[in-house]
């Protein structure tokens, strides 16, 4: 490795970190708050026998093979930068969490603080049916239109659907993965990701070149959750990772958003589960999305209440008066007290007020509905 | 009409008030509330002229038509037998609506009160989808097997379906229907409410004969709505009827389950809606039906988990050994220090707990997951 000056400064001293412990590590992190991100990593790399403890060993294969300089040279050459909490760049919501990235390889051209300012994550099943992918993607590209920033994984499934429905009206996305930011993982969107870089971020807290495990995985998911203002499960099995995604969210303190499927489907149940347990809400579209995340009154959903009818307005009397004229046919005025058991009296004064209404008229031969104009 | 003297017991009084009025006529009730059941008849049927007041003329109609022992002959004839409070067939939620019915018109064998003790509402849409029917379908039967009785009413659709899944597992049912007991409506559910019947009930709060109009249904949601335990509503649009049943056995405190569906389907969406607005708990099967109205402890569902994996009991250091060594291959704990980050102690420790718990075996070349036995 190279001499001890070029890590002495906190931003060069943690993308060390994030070279040399696994994300999320508990014995890094308890170093560097008891010590100071700089102090922790000099203790590691230079630190006496007698002040050393054996469990910084699970460090020592990596302090011996690395070299700043090679990472910072391979993160110039796959087109990222770095970012560090205090820039611009830092979504500051990353540090709600116990143990968060130290350090974010970034690729693309969003600034991510701003991105991130008004964003949502979109996560799901990689297995997801044809009904979660249409509505993950109509959820995004709703939220898209809404001018927020969608925020997922690069997973198949309900992750690709999210950011080709924000891509397809335009508007930026980030997506956060489990390897280096430079890594095309799955194959099979390395093109997506290529859109996702062009207009948005791909964020990731290990250095270009690191492959995505499972652990990593793990770890990024905390990181789509606490970087957005709230977390959108679209389709997830009971043990999935999105739904981890989903109760981190809620564990600090984020809106989770849960798309109901129907009860059949194995990658619903996740959804149902969480919805079940309170600490997700039932989402059907993005304006209900906007209303669980969004600023109380700019983003908010009216609630649904189906088709207006003509007579929502009228009374109890009125109604029972109105029911007992059929379509087609006029009634008298005795015939209705008798129908809907009401005296003659009551049963003018209500055919008054729905005439008013335009709901009846007057007929040679009795009361009849009014035809639609 | 007949003379004064068979009208001046309460039974009686209450015939009477269900033939005279329409079903929670506000009037009615609210000079039976004040005045008492027999007397407030009495009122009716032979008030002088100063005592009486304008308002009771909507009476007037049916009181010159009315023969007491006209119903009850039509009753015996059709085979129906009427219930009044204190009864002990008599379902004692009923009391708790504001206006409840007088009586009840009861045809088949079972005791009212005694099935409905432990019974569920299940509703839902007439329109309903080949989803909605399985699962109403399903959710009754799985209450019929638990010894809950199913009430519904008796449309095509959610309650047909209902009705029928209860009888598969051949548990009674209870059809609350809107006109008379007697009444084949719809005429497609002449053998299926012949079916509920025979070995369930048919229950109407209109004497026999007569025909099931708008307000009579709405009027009858509140019977199904106070009469069970709780409420589950299967499939329903947002303006339905099964909603404002729903609706209304919220209002009295019972609990509601809703069963979501795809978002896609406007049959889903009163479900949706109810869940979103708090007052339904989303519920896919029976047992979460169960575990909503049930007794706490008897009835409980357990949450749900998927599938168990052996590494569940694992610390997360355990877990980040054993994810680094594939599933096919063995490998030197040097190498597993270096791909998981850990200390050659610490690796070694975890392989310890790991072999314990038959994850992970010793081989020639190094560590390897233990195959299954």
């Amino acid at each position: 490795m190279t001499g001890a000056d070029p890590l002495a400064t906190p931003r060069s001293a943690r993308v060390a970190w994030a070279c040399l412990s696994e994300p999320a590590d508990p014995v890094a992190h308890d170093l560097a708050t008891r010590l100071g991100v700089v102090e922790a990593l000099d203790l590691v790399l230079h630190g006496s026998a007698r002040a050393r403890h054996a469990r910084l060993d699970r460090f020592a294969r990596r302090v011996a093979e690395f070299d700043l300089t090679r990472v910072l040279d391979a993160t110039d050459r796959v087109g990222a930068r770095v970012v560090v909490p205090g820039d611009s760049d830092w979504p500051e919501r990353l540090d709600d969490l116990p143990r968060p990235p130290w350090c974010l390889w970034l690729r693309g051209p969003a600034v991510l603080g701003a991105v991130t300012a008004r964003s949502v994550s979109v996560v799901g099943a990689r297995a997801a049916t044809a009904y979660g992918d249409f509505q993950a993607g109509q959820i995004a590209s709703g939220l898209g239109d809404r001018g927020f920033t969608v925020v997922s994984g690069a997973a198949y499934g309900i992750d690709g659907a999210a950011h080709r429905g924000a891509l397809a009206v335009e508007a930026p996305t980030v997506a956060v993965v489990a390897g280096g930011a430079d890594r095309e993982y799955p194959s099979g969107h390395a093109r997506l990701l290529s859109a996702v870089a062009d207009g948005g971020a791909i964020v990731s807290e290990v250095p270009p070149g690191s492959a995505p495990t499972r652990t990593r995985f793990l770890a990024r998911n905390r990181i789509i959750a606490a970087m957005t203002l709230g977390t959108v499960v679209v389709e997830a099995g009971l043990r999935s990772g999105a739904l981890s995604t989903a109760h981190t969210a809620a564990e600090l303190g984020r809106p989770v958003g849960a798309v109901p499927g129907p009860v059949t489907s194995s990658v619903s149940a996740g959804c149902h589960e969480a919805v079940r347990r309170g600490w997700a809400t039932l989402v059907t579209d993005a304006d209900e999305v906007a209303d669980l995340v969004g600023e109380i009154g700019a983003d908010g959903a009216a609630p649904r209440r189906g088709e207006e009818h003509p007579a929502d307005g009228v009374d109890d009397t009125c109604r029972r008066v109105l029911e007992a004229i059929p379509p087609y046919r006029s009634r008298s005025v005795d015939d209705l007290a008798r129908i809907a058991a009401l005296s003659a009296g009551e049963v003018l004064a209500s055919l008054g007020q729905l005439e008013v209404a335009g709901l009846v008229e007057r007929r040679l031969d009795g009361w009849g509905r009014s035809r639609p104009s």
